[in-house]
């Protein structure tokens, strides 16, 4: 079912997906999501922030397991990080129904909005509002990279951002929440596997300022390059994250003016940094930091998924399933640290490459995803029959 | 005068401008430039390769003396550059006016189309096609910055492509060029002073090429991640630039893809290179490049403006007019190179800063620059009467 999804915000040059959120190709896979829904006759909605909901009965009732993931990517990324969650969840429903279950508690699919963060900086839009994380007063000023807050994105899209913030009635429908993805790492060996932790991760913004100057005219005595500032801080953090046990990465700059013939006035670079230990992570962010002009995009701490959901799971799915933790972020991570009871499945990615074209798993390790998926949704909803 | 253009291009908030060849702003200028003409009944056309021309007199009976400069800015640049030799050359042609002069010889006005290369990574484009020195078919496949190549940005504009190239008509009606400019070092400290010759300068496109992978699950030992080596070549630009006495800048930069959590695939980066001494700014580009993917984008040999023009330049002036030599590049150097007799006028920058908003020079300073030009026009072309 990916496939019918494979040519949206394609480069047909790199392979590689832009699904900004809001953007024209993300607004077509929100249409996909609500087709979806529509053709299996669940309700569904869009909330106030901007997530995508489709529920097979009512939750009003009695809270239900929620599955699902995001449909944005990472600007040239991969068909399957978010995507492949949202697929395997209207799967699962249809593997359920094959079988003649009938849920004990209602069944939600959801999309949560701008996982990555590609356009606007800070991951994790739409599940941060949700739950309070992110103030909606912040989130409205947020500035992406084409100029337009994202208040006045979502105008533009007919939404209106005044909606935005913790939602008590969405996240009291939710009794459980389990989020199945593709592994990013290259230590998943089996097809599926079972979260254990997310390490701490974040990103900070270093603004690394200068003079503008001509570049022939300039003597070297008398510039004030940034980028002179910006490549000691690259070679810095690798030689702190080899040195504290993290990762740490300059993947983001954005120079100004950013002419072949002047010498920069502002060089902008985003540090993105995780580890197992929240201490290290913070102390390469101190070292790196210091003396520099440095903004906190965003943090979030580790999370430990709960011991006891994430085992059932694992017993669920036999096998046994692999137990790994992840330097990844997710939507379900922010929703564990909310205090939702929150689980993640991982499907086989034989490389361990993602956030690339190259991203790849392979078709009978999806299917082992979807077939985990649904028996993990009916052991948690349990047979109304 | 130059008030009259002080609203186009110009960016409010930092007070530079941004006058792309062929953008709206950039488009006009070159409007301003057909008043300005017409206002003063000069003949005015437009050659094949989009330079801009003015005629006082017929330069097809007589080869003319002709002076201009450029229109376009590079990004974020400065009210002068460029825009200063044109405006003085219409003002120097007011000054012979009102002094009754009736030429001896046509005097032209040119503008030269793309002086800066702010769009399409190649400098002096008009004056390079006009002379010959860059192939059409090459300016042709030029890629901008927003992904159009020169030719259909061309064609967009209602401009034919296939007749870009040397252009002998419009060689043989210039005697001699003469460009004033504001003088972008610190070396002049009176009101004009008198090019003597360009240093060798060009610039280089570096590909660093790595692997996409995810910022937070791939293990720094597992990584190839373009940005280290970016940063090693910044750093050693700057360390081999001052052994061999020359200058060198990384101005502009491209991340692909860009992302803050993921390790880029491409980072490509230009290297401007310029130094008194050619076989220095050769040494330097070398070492540099040694193991590395390197793209040549433009190359201008060292110019020594004629002597005897130039002294002669000076002696018209008076003062007695200082010297020197300068590190930025000119579209009189290219004409020089393809021997144009040619000569350049400088005006006092008091603090030296140019391709930066705070550009700046004295109007007495400019007042003074459009008496020499017109002094310096009046003795080339001769008194008619």
């Amino acid at each position: 079912m990916l496939d019918v999804l494979a040519g949206i915000g394609r480069n047909v040059r790199t392979g590689g997906y832009r699904r900004d959120a809001w953007s024209s190709s993300e607004l077509e896979l929100r249409e996909w999501f609500g087709q979806e829904a529509d053709a299996r006759g669940l309700d569904r909605y869009e909330d106030r922030n901007g997530n995508l909901w489709a529920w097979w009965g009512d939750p009003d009732r009695t809270p239900g397991v929620v599955t699902g993931s995001h449909l944005d990517s990472v600007r040239e990324g991969g068909a399957f990080d978010g995507p492949l969650g949202v697929v395997s969840a209207f799967q699962a429903v249809d593997v359920l129904r094959g079988r003649g279950f009938e849920p004990g508690r209602p069944i939600g699919i959801v999309s949560f909005s701008d996982e990555e963060g590609a356009r606007f900086g800070v991951p994790c839009i739409g599940s941060r509002l949700l739950t309070g994380i992110l103030p909606p007063e912040r989130a409205r000023g947020l500035t992406g990279d084409d100029g337009g807050t994202l208040a006045e994105v979502l105008r533009a899209q007919g939404r209106d951002s005044v909606g935005l913030g913790r939602d008590e009635k969405a996240l009291a429908r939710m009794k459980v929440f389990v989020e199945l993805h593709i592994e990013q790492g290259r230590n998943l060996t089996e097809p599926v596997g079972v979260a254990a932790a997310i390490w701490p991760h974040g990103r900070w913004r270093f603004d690394f300022r200068g003079t503008a100057d001509h570049a022939g005219t300039t003597a070297l005595a008398d510039r004030d390059d940034p980028m002179l500032s910006y490549a000691h801080a690259v070679l810095a953090a690798r030689r702190v994250a080899e040195q504290f046990g993290v990762v740490a990465t300059f993947g983001k700059v954005r120079v100004s003016p950013n002419n072949a013939n002047a010498i920069p006035s502002l060089v902008s670079a985003w540090l993105d940094a995780r580890g197992p230990d929240e201490g290290a992570v913070r102390r390469l962010v101190a070292e790196l930091s210091e003396g520099q002009e440095v903004v906190c995009e965003s943090w979030t701490p580790e999370v430990t998924f709960p011991t006891a959901l994430r085992d059932r799971l694992a017993a669920t799915i036999g096998g046994p399933a692999p137990i790994l933790p992840t330097g990844a972020g997710h939507d379900a991570g922010i929703l564990a640290s909310a205090g939702i009871p929150s689980a993640m499945l991982f499907v086989r990615n034989p490389t361990g490459v993602s956030h690339s074209p190259a991203e790849f798993a392979e078709p009978d390790d999806c299917a082992a995803g979807v077939t985990a998926l649904a028996d993990v949704l009916a052991d948690l909803c349990g047979d109304a029959r």
